[in-house]
């Protein structure tokens, strides 16, 4: 794990929020993007060499949507940059951590992604991730 | 803002969650701190320019241990290093954010910190940060 890659935070509505990071942050969302497969709108923003990641259901029963029902608005994950992302995937299952998916999924912002389920992390769900060259 | 100085989890206990933490993210902790003030011990991990900061109550009562019987363990807060915390907090606080505490006040890892209400920043705990120099 090379470095802490973005932060995910699941909002409501990016028409309230974005404009609400712009402020917090002082800087302007740079890159909206949808992932369809997963139902989310993404829109990113740059703090040194760690983006945030707003994340906005796109349907009412999408996963960022069941987790605001459950748990409200907030942080939603942290994204670590991986050098090589299977042979980390099999590191971390070597360890004893469990994988959301068994095969590296393709992610927003051009990435290839494996989450870890948050009962083996100390209910932190965490994401790698890496750069799709 | 400069960057993501840190992200704070909450933790019930190190024994459990810094060996955890050792095998997560590859790296030791390589500082462990008391902030008698504010009830809590802590434990640094450091990944590329932002370190993640395991946050154990010292009381029963405390702030963290308080979350935690709330919310569960997990994400607790997202640190900002800022070039000058008055100025950023005077800025903040201009644009409608609310500040939990109206003066700097020394936090962990000799830095002078302040804290933004979640319910002005979509229910995201912030915390800027300025090294004391």
């Amino acid at each position: 794990m090379l470095k802490v890659e973005h932060i995910g935070i699941a909002v409501k509505d990016f028409t309230v929020s974005i404009p609400l990071f712009e402020q917090l942050l002082n800087t302007n969302c740079y890159k909206q993007e949808q992932v369809a497969s997963e139902h989310v709108n993404t829109a990113f923003f740059q703090k040194g060499t760690t983006k945030i990641e707003l994340l906005e259901s796109t349907t009412a029963d999408g996963v960022i949507a069941k987790y605001i029902e459950k748990k409200g608005e907030g942080i939603h994950h942290i994204a670590f940059e991986v050098e090589d992302i299977e042979a980390e995937m099999k590191r971390l299952q070597q360890a004893g951590f469990i994988l959301l998916n068994e095969q590296p999924k393709k992610g927003a912002d051009n990435k290839l992604v494996a989450f870890l389920h948050p009962k083996t992390t100390n209910s932190v769900l965490i994401e790698i991730c890496q750069e799709i060259v």
